[in-house]
């Protein structure tokens, strides 16, 4: 696997976060809606209201010599939210805009009646609407100077403190963050920084632990790895040679040509670099599989069948075969994913490098906090073997943004594996999700719990209600909510024994 | 209370906090030093063997836009730490030089053979050698913007890190945060932040509620008052009438002339507002005496004797005395803080007004961050009515420093009075301690405890064990060993279950 993919790997967990508005061309998206209209069978039942809102926050909570502000966005929807007794559920919005994270996080709409719960949904500084600097935003490291997790955190808790002050009824009120995949980290991190603020978290997928050295760098192409070899017979193996028969086949002269027809390429690869960008992307399209491996029809970053990757594997049941078949089956594959739709007229391998502001964002973000390390080594996984090297990761950075990412300082800030003195988070993993690697997947103490969900992709848990949810899915919302109840249950006992 | 003294008093925090290096003149510092070789009874029996190094920091652990570093320096004692079980001790440095605090900060080294610990105490940034910009590290806001706690704390964060990273057998030690005063704050604050760092923090009078309304603005100086009217007949109340007096005594033509030589000023009062000028000095000279009230002789700013108050209340018996001769005997109470050594020719009113790196930094602060709402009303006081102006108090340090105040975010970074989720914190507090108003006096939990001291002055506690002690004190050491040795065993219990 190429330097550019592990480069690219960094910003997925931006790219398939549900709803990650950013990097879907309109194209693409007007095909998702299309799709959603005639066959989506996971559409929640609950109507979507809200209503959106904007608060003026300092651009840098952590330094005096600029009172700058901006105007952060974020939505209300309250239609189930009681005075009495109630709560506020609050989502750490991330890397994306806030009304597409909004529009796919329908578990907390799902449970918004039982709890008598008003919705809150944060949007991430420099994400979506929410740009410190409008368009200079993104110009240079000055302007990008205040994008960061702490920053977002300031901005949670001055919101929060806002809303309490200001909607009659929300002050004596207890207060649940939650958030997914990089959002997952803000929650949890946000019930550890603010405790005085949330009662506790709800982190679904949040790989808090992918950082420095924490867990092998390998262990998520080895998961990604694990789906494929599990969802099909020879599946995996046949995607482990299928980069040695890419390398054998573009070596002959007239190799590039065919594979870009036997792919069905929008852009023929035409010099030899063409073919680390193939791999890169093609890793790319396995590794965003993994993630969105949904037991039901999906519209992600492209209109999916159930359990996509046992579909892809259909077509890679033999990897006995002659480079061009195996090539062919690729893809086949690649098909599935790309063109489920069946409206695609070409693939397109530099799809997933689009530049966007939410893009934009995270590419700094992991050049400089989320220094989250990647490897892999085409024996305990799949992909073509790929040592983490910092130093050419940070001089990429450097080029790019002017930049030095710092990847000892995030463990530094939010405890690394020494968290055991927060409480009332729960981390919730899906096994099959390759950021579950990341994560944590075994209670730390009695109010620090993991759920697994054996059969969960990345955080399907905050997903709508669906009738094709496996049991464990159900599970562990039921045991979710159960904790949340606790945790008002108790901020009400506490605050009748203060009065 | 005129306004300048009421700017003033927020300096204090600095001034008075045992070792702040910063406002203490030349000259004085020699008279102390006499002092103390001759009738000092309180020298510490524990010999004070430090050994001085450095480490590179970040200026700004929050941006990245800047990579610039600075050396921050920092003092290790090791004679009685013991690898085997031991600890380290972490002195969370305040505004002023640290070997000044390392010399007064007695306690530590008096348990430091018990637990077995390493002292190590860590200079605060913008303070004593520990300069981010060197000599223009005050010049301008740009230059000022990284003096927070925030960073001070990842400072100190990235010390520890970095300490058990290179010492052999400190990694799987645990550390426990002390500091006093301002000093006492950041230790709380830092436990609260990076849990997964220090075991518990002692954190001696430590006014951490002294924000925005949590407690009334003038707890404090009523404090002072008590303390004066319980340490002598009609003390305060000469005192409270000292005021009107003095301006009595101005009216007349010649009273400026006649005040300046009864007070034996060094230099005479020649206008009109020099009056305000000569009751805020007055008035910070109460405050000063009512923080280092100590049981022994004792050198702070001043040589001071046993129990300064009773001492200076025995000049302030009789209220009911013209005006002339009341203020003869303010003198001779003043004279008991500015002249016990008997080698003063004059008084110098404008002496708490010295401008030096830690008065500068703590001015900063307090117009920055740390805004501590001070009042008094003449009734429940001893002193001249002065109501908290924040908006005069605003557009001062605007006009001081280019920077605005921001009084709501250090509750809303630390939690404001909603702290009981943390735990192994010690809220020491002298009942006698005027910054104990804005304390935490009360237990919060079983595991965040408050000691009060009745016969403690400012973090008596934290000073070296004495004959004088009062047995309050000695017994609220003897809780804390007891409770950091708790501290200690659990970490040791917890990592033996890991392993």
């Amino acid at each position: 696997m190429g330097r550019r993919s592990l480069l690219l790997l960094l910003l997925l967990l931006a790219f398939l976060t549900p709803g990650a508005a950013t990097p879907v061309p309109p194209a693409l998206r007007a095909l998702s809606s299309l799709h959603l209209s005639t066959s989506f069978r996971s559409r929640p039942a609950v109507a979507m209201k809200y209503s959106i809102h904007y608060i003026q926050q300092k651009v840098d909570h952590f330094g005096f010599h600029t009172d700058k502000t901006f105007k952060q966005r974020y939505l209300i929807a309250d239609k189930h939210w009681k005075e009495d007794g109630g709560s506020i559920l609050f989502y750490t919005g991330n890397e994306g805009d806030i009304i597409w994270f909004c529009n796919n996080t329908g578990f907390m709409w799902d449970v918004a009646e039982e709890l008598k719960a008003m919705l809150v949904f944060a949007e991430h500084r420099y994400y979506g609407e929410s740009l410190p600097f409008g368009a200079n935003s993104f110009k240079d490291s000055r302007h990008l100077n205040f994008l960061t997790t702490e920053q977002a955190l300031a901005d949670f808790a001055t919101l929060i403190k806002y809303l309490k002050r200001t909607i009659p009824g929300a002050r004596n009120q207890p207060v649940i963050a939650l958030g997914g995949s990089y959002g997952g980290m803000l929650a949890a991190w946000f019930r550890m920084k603010y405790p005085h603020l949330v009662v506790g978290a709800l982190a679904s997928s949040a790989p808090i632990w992918q950082f420095e050295d924490m867990v092998p760098c390998g262990v998520f192409m080895k998961i990604v790895t694990t789906d494929f070899r599990k969802s099909g017979p020879n599946c995996s193996e046949s995607i482990r040679r299928s980069w040695d028969a890419i390398s054998r086949l573009t070596e002959k002269g007239t190799g590039l040509h065919w594979l870009s027809e036997a792919l069905h390429l929008c852009t023929p690869l035409t010099e030899s670099q063409d073919v680390q960008r193939l791999k890169d992307w093609i890793s790319e399209t396995w590794v965003n599989l993994a993630m969105v491996d949904y037991p039901y029809e999906s519209n992600f970053l492209q209109p999916l069948p159930a359990w996509p990757i046992k579909v892809v594997c259909q077509y890679l049941k033999n990897p006995n075969v002659s480079d061009t078949w195996l090539l062919q089956n690729i893809f086949q594959a690649l098909n599935v994913y790309y063109n489920y739709s069946g409206q695609a007229r070409c693939l397109n391998i530099s799809e997933t490098a689009t530049s966007s502001l939410g893009a934009l964002g995270w590419s700094y973000q992991t050049c400089t906090e989320m220094v989250m390390p990647f490897c892999s080594n085409g024996i305990d996984d799949m992909f073509e073997p790929h040592s983490w090297n910092f130093k050419e990761f940070s001089d990429d950075c450097f080029k790019q943004w002017g930049v030095k990412p710092r990847p000892s300082w995030i463990p530094t800030m939010y405890g690394g594996k020494n968290i055991s003195s927060h409480t009332n988070i729960i981390f919730s993993n899906g096994e099959i999700d390759p950021w579950s690697g990341g994560g944590v997947t075994k209670d730390i103490t009695d109010t620090l719990l993991a759920i697994v969900i054996p059969e969960g992709a990345h955080h399907l848990d905050l997903r709508a209600n669906n009738a094709f949810d496996p049991v464990t899915v159900l599970l562990a919302r039921s045991l979710e909510v159960r904790h949340m109840k606790q945790w008002i249950k108790d901020f009400y006992a506490s605050l009748r024994k203060m009065h």
